[in-house]
């Protein structure tokens, strides 16, 4: 794939991962978790790692690196989610 | 691109765009605001333009589609943002 594709490709990765860490932050602040729809992201999981699977096939470095990432925030809300709603 | 790529694409599509329709519903029922970040969404519409950009040269539907989806309900809720945070 060209490099000049993959950087915007990479670009948009690091934007839309990045605005996943403000509400991971914040979770872990507040520990409040009541707002957090646990089907929301258990849906939002099982598309990225689709995507994760889709960017593999098409061999795209930015799709991958976009879509572990974002798995990886959103097992971090799963797991807050789960933690804090039993306190 | 083969067709069976492309169906998984659509179906991480089709959940990744969907995880956001419940936060557009509550936005619009509930009309409050405080917790939506303006920046957040700013930075992900950002995203999702590039990776729009990038589905468009790679010339892949799925990435395409969900982020024309995307882009529309991010410019929705920030719509919502700037209509609501006035009253």
């Amino acid at each position: 794939m060209k490099l000049s594709i993959e950087i915007i490709g990479f670009i948009a990765a690091i934007l839309t991962t990045s605005a996943f860490i403000p509400q991971v932050y914040k979770t872990r602040k507040t520990r409040s978790v009541e707002n957090l729809s646990l089907s929301m992201y258990l849906v939002m999981l099982t598309g990225v790692i689709l995507w994760l699977i889709y960017g593999i096939y098409i061999e795209s470095y930015s799709i991958i690196v976009a879509n572990l990432f974002t798995a990886c925030l959103i097992v971090l809300l799963l797991n807050y989610k789960i933690r804090f709603s039993r306190q």
